[in-house]
Formats: structure tokens, sequence, C-alpha cells
């Protein structure tokens, strides 16, 4: 039994309406992913995540991981939900075919991470973690390092962690410490240092782990302009490639953590006796640079995860307003023999499931336009595009990440006080939605730094052209649209605040920087209603849906324009009259 | 050592210019109340609170409680705690000199609950729910049931519990089914039935727990009208008032909570054998009536627990943002051989820990002002002046509940988020007001109840009446405030949402219902804005301030104005055109 059910239809519909699938599998190298093949592989990872992953959810978060003699063992079951994840192929969806991948494109390896953090979150960060590891290696590794790591990474033999967080450097990565002497052999260095916020860092799913390792070399220059990226394995592969040497580096201690209690947490100490051995990836000093070509595919993966758990949590609140008697309802429809109506019949538990169902939604649309842009802006034929479609995404990233994971958050809350009074008990499941979705909005850059991302450098760095860009693709969709009037208001509002934004910031960084939180809430909510109306709007012309799923479409979309797109207003406000207030403020008073 | 610090100058600030503590002090029983003993009182809570409670925060946290023989064991601490408190006679503050009480105005113990709810809400949910007993036998205990309870109920020597709740009975309370049977001996019966989520229904602080009880006599009518209330004693009081024999009630499990772990949240099972020895307080059949006689103290109670988390969180979050070092500030402030600057100085930190201080500051006006009205309601001479506030009460019971604890999750989510990736982690103590923040929009009244409450009794039943005189209130005070323009606008939003839902609830009930939590939203927004703007007024004009507290108070409020009020339009927009697609949604559609 499965209390999850992917979302097949909604995610499907949303890569053709919203993310443009069938121009997609046009793109050089994408033919394999036709709508059909698509759905076969939501269809499986649907079953896989309602069967295999769901039921390991509450169990993972009430055992947790523990240290046992240097080892983390893992709650019951994740070793045998790896192994299944791992021998289906699950892992090699978006690479290389020639390292055993399947090169798909990254909108299908976006819906399916919605399916593998809806099931369950904690679980979903070791094959996260993973590919952000070989997608460094695709990139910067040595064919020899390569033809070492990446088939095993990609089939899942190995998982792969990034070490970049230490007690001093968090936001800010060029305070870091570790170091990396050389051995005087070529490219080889011991590793010395403590990471901290490892996720996966140590587990016992695999037999080997390769860590990714931010390090200082001894004549690296300071800040983030002197950092180079190692691999420094758990154990040092043999000439045959089976894992041989012990490295020096171990686990030290596991976080207690608020959620994500099956994903272990560690801190690491590497080089504790004689140095781990660590390999260098591409050149010196380049890490960080290493680092950020891997990140927009990060956040759009943390941003996910706000999706996800908004969903799980809308399926789970749906399921006890439908069951849960009590009260009469003031619909009428009252059965006087069960002393009650299910409180779905109460228009506020109403409002409260339709606000979870049209963020969720909004949601949805949001992450598969960027990741559609994504896949644009690695493929299409005409260079242009390919520009645009790179400005799009960078523009999106700060957005789907921080806009996201805040909604998660506020889903997962609403998902609670649907259960009421049970909602605060954890047996039933709502508060470990609550306690998972919080740690999203902080971790892979805190949604504060994604704000001042956005502002600092997608807006004020190219004087908004992608952002205009952006609000003329909107502008020149509206006609074509049904729920006009609200949405045109909000974009105008976008528009304004875009303005007064710009403005501010070419004298006076600091006041922008104090309303890039609501310029970047603005914008997500415009840009996920606008997203939301497309797909009410593409619904009534695609052909071979569902006339119920139809109508809901365009009622969810109805609800999100006078329900929540109404925001925008305020956001605005805050940004156009939000900064001085803030700056204001005597530091010593606080 | 104490991380917590009463903020005594702000609490007693806020009763003096909001409250309007002298003119309470010449009210009919409140002489003793001077503003002086009021901050004596204050600033000995703050001690206490401070060195007492607030360290066992987190060992309460971490330790929970657990059964033993049937007997539940409170964490470390909390025995010494409780013994300190009771001794201190701060159960006493607010009750009947008669019985040892102090008789002192609700609004001093309003402002003494925030103090210890900052310090310890797990804790202070002891003292919450005897004041709830004590109140129900003041108001409806014979005089021999007083002489028996009242006195060690007063003096903390015995707790008190409220038994509402059992698994089928939740927010409809009139689906009771626990039974009471007459012995024969007038007002004494035997209790039969399971009651849920009873805050302190066991522990090992007092020698007696004295529980109140909602059941059913065998010839009740149907429903909420067919409800009797009985005190249920742990142990049944000796001719001499020791406890004596032991009643035939015992606590059957603890439930396993998202927070509040301290606070033992019990199933009580009442007449296993052969029925538990209940004594009918007031009348039969009327024991709802009497429990709504204290819902208004209780809910504004609950109120003020949104509040003391977000004091905490504040307090809590600006010691982490001064003390932590990241990245280079835009002010300029960056210390090159610390490696950075405060987190203080970034404008996004500085954003949100004042979104924490403007909230706070706001939910302790809407308190205190509520608590304020609540006094005059009972003790005012002039009858019309005691109906006015009786009616001004009535109408802010809901929102003070329902938006302070909404608030106190935001702040304590936005706590979460300036420690960061720490934050995540439960040693830091940032996750746990988070955690304990959850229960407080639920219980004493999901706040989707307390909006229903509002519209449906508070706004429709009178037309308005109660509302137009706030409005007309505010209206008329906005002339001595600074920043009139945003809030002139505010009060038109409300005023025109409130004529709008009149309209709509005359012809069509769910609509209203429908809207009447954005409306409860809009309420507390504007309302909280108006008390902040008349505090910064007042603060120029009262004598005796510092002036850095006056200029803090003003750059507060400027503050809420322009980064808080502004969501009063997305609220008043939901409220007039929310509606229609909430209950348009189709059912099946879920």
């Amino acid at each position: 039994m499965s209390d999850y059910n992917a979302p097949v239809a909604d995610i499907l519909f949303t890569m053709k309406a919203i993310a443009g699938l069938d121009a997609l599998t046009a793109l050089p190298g994408y033919a394999d992913a036709t709508a059909d093949t698509v759905q076969a592989i939501l269809e499986e990872a649907g079953k896989f995540a309602g069967e295999v992953l769901a039921p390991l959810n509450s169990v993972g978060d009430r055992e947790g991981c523990k240290i046992e003699n240097g080892v983390v063992r893992t709650p019951t079951g994740s070793k045998e939900a790896y192994r299944g994840f791992a021998e289906a192929g699950w892992n090699a969806v978006a690479f290389d075919p020639d390292y055993g991948g399947q090169g798909m494109p990254w909108v299908l390896t976006s819906a399916l991470q919605e399916i593998w953090n809806s099931a369950n979150m904690a679980f979903s960060l070791c094959p996260l973690l993973t590919q952000g590891a070989i997608e460094a290696l695709q990139l910067h590794g040595t064919p020899e390092q390569k033809s070492t790591y990446l088939a095993k990474m990609i089939s899942g033999q190995w998982t792969g962690t990034m070490n970049l967080t230490e007690p001093q450097a968090g936001s800010d990565l060029g305070a870091i410490r570790t170091r990396a002497e050389p051995t005087g052999e070529d490219g080889v260095y011991r590793v010395k240092g403590q990471k901290i916020f490892i996720t996966y860092g140590e587990h016992d799913l695999t037999e080997n782990i390769v860590h990714f390792v931010l390090a200082r070399l001894p004549d690296a220059p300071a800040g983030s302009k002197g950092i180079s990226l190692f691999i420094v394995p758990k154990f040092l592969p043999d000439a045959d490639g089976t894992p041989g040497q012990r490295n020096d580096l171990r686990v030290v201690s596991l976080e207690h953590k608020l959620g994500i209690h099956a994903s272990p947490t560690c801190v690491m100490a590497y080089g504790d006796n004689e140095g781990a051995i660590g390999y260098r990836v591409g050149e010196p000093h380049r890490g960080l640079e290493y680092m950020f070509t891997m990140m927009n595919n990060a956040r759009l993966a943390v941003g996910i995860q706000g999706l996800s758990i908004a969903e799980r949590a809308y399926q789970h609140a749906v399921a006890y307003a439908r069951e849960r008697v009590q009260g009469a309802a003031v619909d009428g429809a009252t059965d006087k023999s069960k002393g009650g109506a299910p409180i779905l019949h109460h228009p506020d538990v109403r409002r409260n499931l339709l606000t979870m169902r049209a963020l969720t939604e909004g949601m949805r649309g949001l992450v598969l336009y960027c990741a559609g842009a994504l896949d644009r802006a690695k493929r299409h034929p005409d260079k242009a595009e390919r520009a645009r479609n790179q400005a799009l995404t960078d523009l999106l990233i700060p957005i789907v990440k921080a806009w996201c994971t805040d909604q998660g958050v506020r889903v997962a809350s609403i998902g609670v006080q649907v259960y009421g009074g049970v909602g605060f008990i954890e047996e039933t499941g709502a508060a470990q939605y609550f306690r998972d979705s919080r740690i999203a909005p902080i971790y892979e850059g805190t949604n504060g730094i994604q704000a001042m991302d956005l502002v600092g450098r997608k807006l004020l760095r190219d004087q908004g052209q992608a952002m205009q860009g952006l609000i003329a693709e909107i502008s020149g969709s509206l006609g074509a649209l049904e729920d006009k009037a609200a949405l045109s208001a909000a974009l105008q509002q976008l528009q304004q605040a875009t303005a007064a934004l710009l403005k501010t910031g070419q004298s006076d960084l600091p006041a922008a920087l104090a309303v890039a939180t609501p310029y970047l809430g603005l914008c997500g909510t415009v840009i996920a209603g606008w997203l939301l109306a497309r797909a009410a709007a593409e619904a009534r012309n695609q052909s071979g849906l569902a006339p119920d799923f139809v109508s809901a479409k365009q009622a969810t979309a109805a609800f999100f324009s006078s329900n929540i797109l109404v925001e925008a207003e305020s956001e605005a406000a805050r940004v156009t009259k939000g900064g001085p207030s803030t700056l204001a403020f005597p530091l010593d008073a606080f």
C-alpha cells in the first residue's frame, strides 16, 4: 500500500504545455524523449516511488542514522531501496551515454526528481548529491578520472558527495581553510581539514564513496579565487577499479536535525594522520568556478524539493479531509447518521486545500519551465536561442530555488493545519513533511542568498535585460489567456517594481539588496500565476485530456488568480517602499 | 546564564500606551495595580523566567515526558521549577483574593503569560490549564466546591486540567460520548469515557490533579446542549481536604508530538472499573456554555503564546546575527582581520530581524489592547462602557488567537532562517521554537474555527456593529499619528472588505466563510499596524523613556507600515474576490 501516488498525468501535461516537450524531443540527442517514452518512464518511476520509497519515509524519519564503529548505518530498508533504485537505472537518466547514461533531457530528470523527493526526500538526497559529483566529473575530469569513477557513479555502484562547508565557511566559501599539499606525484595531494554538513558523507549503501572536496593549495591566493577541487575517495581504487586502500578520512559525527533524519549529515575529517589522498580536478584555484557550473542544476533540484513536499502534503491532507467527519457542513452535505460531514465540505478547509494545490501546480509549472529552458540552453541548434535560454535559466534558477522552497514550507504547514490536533502528533506524518520541508530554504544557498543573486547578478548586471525579455514574453502571451485582468495587473506591478529596483540598484546597492527577497517573491508569484493561466489555456487545446482534468486545471488557475496572485501587490509595495525603513533601523537597537 | 531577557520596558510601555494602565488602575478593585507595582512584578517575573524557566526549555524538549507505572515523569528540573513558581505566588495573580488570589487586572496576567511562555512554553501550559479550571470554579462552582478546591488551585498546590476532546469530538464538541451516571447522592456521578489531548492530564508536579470533564447525563439531549461539566479529582479529597482515595481514572498513553515535549499530552481513561467519581459543576446540560465563559481568556492566552515564541525567537536570532561573521558587508563594516562582518550587517538579515521584531511588537500591542478591553468589560463603572468593551473583546479574541499564532509560526520560521544551516540542527534551539510554535494555531479552536467565529458570530450576528465601532476608533485616532497615509489606505481596505463581507454573508454564508481566514488576517494586520503607529506617537509623548527606546519604537512602526501593513491589500483582495473560486472547485477533483 502506498499513500503517495505520483501525479503522472499533471507532470506529463505540464511537460508538454509548459516545457514544450515535443519541441525538446526535436533537439539534437533528445529524439528518444518522445511523449510516449516519457510517460512510460514516469509511470515506472511512480510505481517504484509509491511501492518502495514512500513506505520507507516514516521509518527513516523515526529510526534516523547511527554511527557504529565509524560506519553510518542507514535506516531499515534503505539498502534494499538503494539497490533497487540503482539497478533500475534511475541514477543514469540524464547522463552521458558513453558512460552508461541514458542521455535524456533535464526536464525529465526534473520530473523524476519531483517524484523521488515526494516519496522520500531524505533518501533522494543520496542520488541528488551523486548527480552533482557526476556533473563535476563530466565537465572537468580527466579521461582517466572519468574512466575510473564516472561509469560507477552513473550506475549507482558508488555514490558521490560535495564537501564545501566548513564551520567558518558557509555562505562565504572564500573562507575555506582545508589544505591540499602536493605529494610530488602530478595531480595527487594530501588533503587535511574538517568539513561539515556533508550529506551522505558516510553510509552503508555502497562499497565506495567518492568525495568531491574544496581545499586550498599552499600557494593559493586568499579568498574565493584560491580554492581547488579534489576527488577524495573513501577507498582508493585499485588498478582494476575495485576499492582498495582505505583513505585517511572519516566521519566524525552526525548532526541531530529537525528533519530529513534518514539522510546522514556528516562532520567529515580529512587527513587525521598522513593526509587523505586527493586527486585534483581541473586546474588549480578554479574549484569554486567549477562548483558554479553545477549550481544551476543543484539549485533547481532543491527548488523541486519544495514542490515535492508540497505535492505529498497535499495528497496526504486531501485524504484526511475526505475521511475525517466533524461538524455540520454549511453546504448541506451533513450525514446525520455519521454525526457530521467530512471536513472537505467546510469552506475554510477547501480554501486550505486549494491553496496547497494551486501553489503546488504553480511550482510544477515554474520548475518544468525552467528545466525546459535549461535543455534548450544546452541543445538548441540556434546560438541566439541557446544564449536567450541560458539567460532565462540563470534568471529563473534563484526564483525556482527560493520561491518553491518557501512555498513548500507554507504548503506543508497548511497540511499540518488541515489535520488539526492530530497534525501535531508525529505518527500522522504531516509533521514530518513540515520538518523535512524546512531545510530546503536553507541549503544550496539560503533563500536570502538566492534573492541577492537574483538582484545583484541576474538583474542589475545585465541592467534588467533578461527580466525584460521574460516580461515581454508574458505580456505577449496575455492575449491567448482567459483570466487576463488579474494577471496583467500583477505583471504591471512586476514591471514597475523591476524599473524601481534597477534605478535603486544603480545608486544604492544596499537599498536594492534590502528588498531583494520581496522582489524574488513577486517574481515567483507572477511567473507561477502566468504559467498556471497558460496551462489552463493549453488544457483546453490539448487533445486527449479527460474533461475533469481540464476543468480542474482551469478551476485551480482561477483560484490562484484570485487568492495567490493577489500577493503580488504586497510584494511590489515592499520592493518600492520597504527598503529605507529596513536600512534606517540602528544596528544597536536590535 | 539565561538566553532570554524579559522585555520589561516594552511590555510596561505597551501596557501604559496601548492598554491604558493608568486608567485601569482607577477601576474598582485594581488600585494596587499601579505602574510602579506592575513594573516591580514584571521585573521579578523576568528574573524567575530568565533564571529558572528558560534554561529548562531545551532540557524539557530533549527529555520529554515518560510514563512509569501509571505516573508521568516530567523532565529534569520541572518539579523544582514548579515548586518555585507556585511558592512565589505566580499562579495567584489574577484570582479571587478571598481564596488567596491577588486580584490583579487581566492585563498584568497577560503580560506575565507572555514572559512565562517565552521562557518555557511547555512548562507554562500547566498553570495555563489550571487557570481555566480556576475560572470555571470561580464562576460556576458551589461554595463547598470552592472551599475544597479553589484555594489549593490558586496556590498551585493542586493543578487543574480541561477534558474536552474525544477521538470523534474535536472542533465539534457536540459529539462528546463520555457518560456520567447519577450515584443517587446529590451532584455525585460515575464518569466513564476516554478523553484525548489532555494537557498535563497526569504528572509528578503536585500531590493531586483536579480534572474538569465534559460528559453526558443519561437523560441528556443529543448534541451540544446535552453536555455537563464535572470535577473529577485524581484523589478524592478527605474531609480535611487532603488527597484521599484514588479515583477510577488513569493516563493511558502520552502523545509523541512535534513540539512542546515537556508538556505531557495525555490520553485519559475515566471509569475503567466502577466509574470515576465526578462532582457536577453548575446545572445539568450547561457544560459547554460554561466552557464558553472561560473561552475568551483561554484563547487570549494561546494568542499570547504566538507572541511569546516570537519574542524568544527574535532575541535568539539577534544574538546570532551579532556574533556570526560571514561574508563582506555592503555597508562597509567588514573587519578583514575577522574575515568578514557579523551577518547583522547584511540588509537581508536586517529585513528578517525587523520582520520578526515588528510582528512581535505588533502582537504585543494587540494582546495588551485586548486584555485592557477585557478588564474594562468586567470592571468599568459605566454599564455602556462595560458593554462596549465586552463587544470589543469578543471581536478581538479570535483575531488575537489566530493572527498572533500564525505570526508566531512565521517569526519562528524566520528565526530558523537567520541561523542558516545551524538553524536546522536541533542543538541550536531555533528549531525548537519552530516546532513548539506550530501547536498554537491548532489548539483552543483551530485558526479556521477562529475565523468562522469572527465572521459568523462577531461580524454577521451584530451586522458589523462592533467592527464599525473599532474602525471608527481607528479612524478617529489617525489625526494624531505620523505615518497616516499607509494606515488610512489599509483602514479603507478593511472598511471595504467589511462592507463586502457583510453583504455576502446576508445571502450566502458559505461564500462568507470561504474568505473568513483572509478577513481575519486583514483585521489582525490593520489593527496591529494601527497599535504600533499609536505606540510610536505615544512614545514621543510619554515622559521618562530613553531616547533610544523612542527612536527604535518609531523605526519599528515605520518598518511595519512599509513592509507588513502592505499585506492588507492582498488579504482584502482575497476577501472581496477569493470566495467564488474556492467554492466552485468540484469536491471530486481534489
